[in-house]
C-alpha cells in the first residue's frame, strides 16, 4: 500500500529525499525503483545478508507489511530519465 | 569520464536500460544515481562485499578507472522524480 509506505517513509527523507531523489552522494536515489528490488535489499539489510551502518539500523525493525508497503511507495514515484 | 562510461556501460543495458532506468522488476534504476554510491557498490560487488548472482560476474573484471567511468555516465543521466 503506497499511501501507508509514504507515511512510513518520513524516515527515509532525510537522506534518499521527499520524492526518492537522494540528498547523499552515497544514497541512491529512490525514487520509482521496482518494488521486487527494494523488497530485497530492505530484506537483506533486516537480514543482514547486505550492510550499511544506516540501513542496517533502519531495516532491523521493519515488518514485511512496512517492506511492501515502502517499496510501493517508492515505485509508485513517477521518474524520467534524459540522456545526455 | 561519462563519455568513456557509456562505452562501458553497453552489457548493463540489457537489465538497466540504455537510459538507466531499469528494465527487470530486479533490477535497480541508475540513471542519476550518485557517483560516489555506485562506485561504492560496484567496488562492493567485485570484492564480494555485497553479493548478487549476476553482478558479482559483472564487476569481477572491471578495473576502478572502468568503475569511476561508468558511475560518471550513470551519474550524467538526468532525472525528475514526480510524487503521486
Amino acid at each position: 500500500d503506497a499511501a501507508a509506505g509514504k507515511e512510513k517513509a518520513a524516515v527515509c527523507t532525510t537522506c534518499h529525499g521527499a520524492d526518492g531523489i537522494s540528498q547523499l552522494p552515497n544514497a541512491p536515489h529512490l525514487a520509482g525503483q521496482p518494488e521486487v528490488y527494494v523488497v530485497e535489499q530492505l530484506k537483506a539489510y533486516r537480514s543482514g545478508a547486505r550492510k550499511n551502518e544506516m540501513m542496517t539500523v533502519i531495516a532491523q525493525p521493519l515488518s514485511d507489511q512496512d517492506i511492501d508497503d515502502l517499496a510501493a511507495w517508492f515505485a509508485s514515484i513517477q521518474v524520467t530519465a534524459t540522456v545526455p
